[in-house]
């Protein structure tokens, strides 16, 4: 299985953001929004091998992490309202610091990336890494941060993951994840 | 100059769709609307030397070409909504055959594939194409279908442009986007 985790830094930890209003009042929930639909749509199906979580530290109760698992998700559309609304509605619902479901395929706990870090050996997507192309072993977890860079505390808590680019070029998260996948589905099927 | 083009088959050619709901209202609008950001976005920059048509073929007056070019382009955000906006007020004034700026950066004519096919030499998606990563030499433009396959008209128009393919899974076309432009800048920086 491959995992992502996106960090929203910003991005509302309730439900009291309108869907009209993504960028700004819901933290940049749509940088967010288009990672979970990068991360599990096909064209014409869903990658149900891959899940996506979402690490929400902006107000008013963070962390939370909400978690999209494409094994299981349902009623999930490609267009940045439909997770964001799967997203809204797992903000609304009380929780613990174990993953609650929602909706189907999609939970949410309290706790952030301390925790998932705990989990899980993340390769860090940087600009500086080692270019994904070139590297013998791709890790089966990525971590991505949305339209601001990492802050000091998490790149000391990051400090010993290994880091990847996935080019020349700095991009949008999305894109960063379409890339990888693409990676990845190549490894899987001896394409290169 | 790299441009991409999208052929929205249910698209709508006039404004009146809301940008609550670009999936059915709009025609699929969200699907083209995630191609102009992944044609144009960096991580916080636009590609300047990217331009991406939108070929509109839905309801009431089509064809429509709404023409994004990243040299020129203003008030342009990457969430789903934005170049929505930008495609709504570009329906809303009349235009001719001839390519008329709605806003800075975005312009709009009557006319379709026949038209784009005539003017550039365009490399079709198309998941049995050759490799991207294969291929000596790469188009400058690359046509792609929105969710629904071309039609046999188009394929009969298209049927002597070079075939490409990204990789062995079919792909939302802003990924396709998203891992061509990836090859197209390894390519121009000399990283692979």
């Amino acid at each position: 299985m491959t995992q992502f985790a996106v960090v929203g830094h910003l991005a509302r930890t309730d439900g009291a953001f309108s869907l009209n209003d993504l960028p700004s009042g819901g933290g940049r929930m749509d940088v967010l929004c288009r990672c979970v639909t990068a991360s599990l749509f096909l064209s014409r199906s869903l990658r149900r091998d891959v899940e996506c979580s979402l690490v929400l530290l902006g107000p008013p109760v963070p962390p939370k992490t909400v978690k999209f698992s494409g094994s299981s998700v349902r009623s999930l559309n490609p267009d940045e309202r439909s997770p964001a609304a799967l997203v809204k509605k797992a903000l609304s619902i009380p929780c613990g610091s174990e993953f609650r479901e929602s909706s189907a395929g999609v939970s949410v706990r309290k706790g952030g990336l301390n925790r998932l870090v705990e989990e899980q050996r993340f390769g860090v997507l940087d600009e500086k890494g080692s270019d994904i192309r070139k590297a013998d072993d791709l890790p089966e977890a990525f971590l991505l941060s949305d339209h601001l860079n990492f802050s000091p505390d998490e790149e000391t808590l990051l400090s010993a993951c290994p880091k990847f680019s996935v080019g020349p070029a700095v991009l949008h998260a999305e894109s960063a994840i379409a890339v990888l996948l693409n990676e990845l589905d190549r490894r899987a099927s001896e394409w290169d």
